[in-house]
């Protein structure tokens, strides 16, 4: 159910549930099928303490999450009028808590385009010893496009693209500041000398979830190998991606990014061509968090965890999350995690500990409990 | 001797010598046995009609150019002062004429600076939506760094870089037009809508023989497959090479262009780690044509073909000239080509053409008569 293969490095079969140390260690143990086990396992307590569930609930189990979700959103538009009828409130659980230590709720996650930008301007790669100087050569004017979309603090410099992001209102600011997040770390976690925006908090939470971002993934067809090649790459194709938040649009993003590209390569009189295609465009999703729906789930939290959740966005994109608002036409949607990112979603030796999982079915539970009184 | 392997796509066994249709085919049959067998022949020629040989020879025979000529100069070093002594005039077979149509005698060659500019600043590969924009990241530094070394027109930016450059002379102006460029017959091959420097034959033929170019090869460590994939890479490794003219210095240039990237990099502010390395170092290298030597391997050319040939220089590096120079004291090296890139070297289907096979036995039997003239 919803994995990705096992690579090198387990120390357990990955498809044998061990329990070990208080974990369990399995591939997909966190990323989704531990989770999923806590519904199951909550209603199971509901029956074996026979109380009757209290609302209904509808599951929605997606085996094909890690190879894009191919057919689920035409599935789901023929069950719009029938099985996906009547719902009041979604949960999706595949998400990580924000920190390490303290549960989390997120009511955002932000929207994506990712580009992949080709120039092309000869037939076949050329030595540049011997052309060198006499071709207008495609990967130079890749890295000049690529390099014109940022600014040295990675802030977008695409005309207007900032024209619908909201400012930063009081409000905000003090949520923000309330969220736990150890800096340091996270430093330490992604092995950075210094993480970006001077490693203020508030800043950092904030161009993570509520600014856009840019993201430069790599080339094809230039040379990627180690050591040297002498060649003149004859098709270039440069990959970014744009993290778009709250109130951006794709279309009208995409129109300005590929505005600004055109603009800036016709700047350079190349004789070569360009082609901007858009590989993935998804919309950003947000939710008004302050409403009985994401009461329930912190009142939830809280009676397992005896601690009161962040409230959080998420920096990635969910698709789905685009997809239960379209289905349920803006019915409340909250992401419920139930572990942290510690626990190795995708990687070696994925687990959920033991602990965190009887206190996922608590949660569930009542969550389960909490909304019947909504 | 002296070939790379032969890829997909040959017609012929690649290594046995098939005649057809007055072409002689196999690999290396142009680079570089062909060539290297017009020496023997013409000396075979001079033995059969029983002419004694007016010069002395000498032949270096390199079977590992294509490896990267490992030992050879240090074999050199240690033959300085008994085989290598006494030389007075070197000729080296290892290239191809300018264009298609005309023999040509090259004497020059352009050096070669390799750089390997690594940013690192993270300890693994990260997600882009859950860290862009919290990061800063090494391939947009990267970015940022190769962008910076060339204007929209490929002029290096780097400061003071062309400082050691020569004056274009009105002299060499009027050898540069009288040189034989079919610009149209270079765009069609190379496959480019149109060449760099509004296709000028004296100014193209000047950037890739007599003025410094610089190319972009690749990224090491950034994705560069097919489709997309929303990584931030951790530590990315640019390729990028310099070709130096007549009169720069390998080391004063290294510096320039390393203290521009520092420059460059510090500017930013960038919390990573940059590391500049140079991969291959190799000088220019340059000779008097209006000399004896390349007098008598003109008319020698002018026996054969019944045709002046152009005085050409080349636009890659070949350190064996470098190697010679320093080797011989500084005697006179020329570049003799006997046959043309259409002949395919290291592509399939290599081949000579047979008339440009007998052609060259009889330019090397008529060099070796005119240098005893000397």
């Amino acid at each position: 159910m919803d994995v990705v293969p096992p690579e090198e490095g387990w120390e357990t079969d990955p498809f044998n549930l061990v329990e070990k140390d208080g974990k369990l260690y399995g591939r997909g143990a966190v990323d989704n099928k531990g989770p999923m086990m806590c519904w199951i396992n909550a209603i199971e307590a509901y029956q074996a303490t026979k109380t009757e569930l209290p609302v209904n609930i509808k599951f929605i189990i997606e085996g094909m999450h890690e190879v894009g979700s191919e057919g689920l959103g035409r599935l789901m538009l023929t069950k719009k009028k029938t099985f996906l009828k009547d719902i009041d409130f979604v949960c999706i659980n595949d998400t990580s808590w924000a920190g390490m230590k303290k549960p989390s709720v997120s009511y955002g996650t932000r929207g994506l385009l990712y580009f992949s930008v080709s120039v092309e301007g000869l037939s076949k790669d050329l030595h540049s010893g011997e052309y060198g100087g006499a071709v207008v050569e495609p990967l130079a004017d890749l890295i000049f496009l690529m390099n014109s979309l940022q600014d040295h603090n990675g802030r977008i410099q695409v005309p207007r693209i900032h024209d619908d992001v909201l400012q930063v209102t009081p409000e905000e600011e003090r949520v923000y500041k309330s969220v736990t997040l150890d800096v340091e770390e996270m430093r330490r976690e992604v092995g950075a000398n210094k993480l970006a925006h001077k490693e203020d908090k508030v800043r950092l939470l904030m161009h993570r979830w509520r600014f856009p971002s840019i993201s430069y993934h790599g080339i094809e067809g230039a040379y990627s190998g180690p050591g040297g090649k002498s060649i003149i790459p004859a098709k270039v194709v440069g990959k970014f991606s744009v993290r778009l938040v709250q109130h951006m649009q794709t279309e009208r993003a995409t129109m300005k990014i590929t505005e600004h590209l055109e603009k800036a390569f016709k700047l350079r009189k190349s004789p070569n061509r360009l082609d901007i295609q858009v590989l993935t465009s998804t919309s950003p999703w947000s939710e008004n968090p302050m409403t009985p729906h994401y009461t329930a789930a912190r009142k939830a939290i809280k009676h397992a965890y005896q601690i009161e959740p962040d409230l959080v966005r998420e920096g990635s994109t969910l698709p789905i999350c685009n997809l239960m608002h379209e289905m349920t036409e803006g019915k409340s949607i909250l992401l419920l995690p139930l572990a942290t990112r510690a626990d190795g979603v995708h990687a070696s030796n994925e687990k959920m500990d033991l602990k965190r999982y009887i206190l996922g079915v608590k949660v569930i539970a009542g969550y389960i409990y909490e909304l019947s009184l909504v």
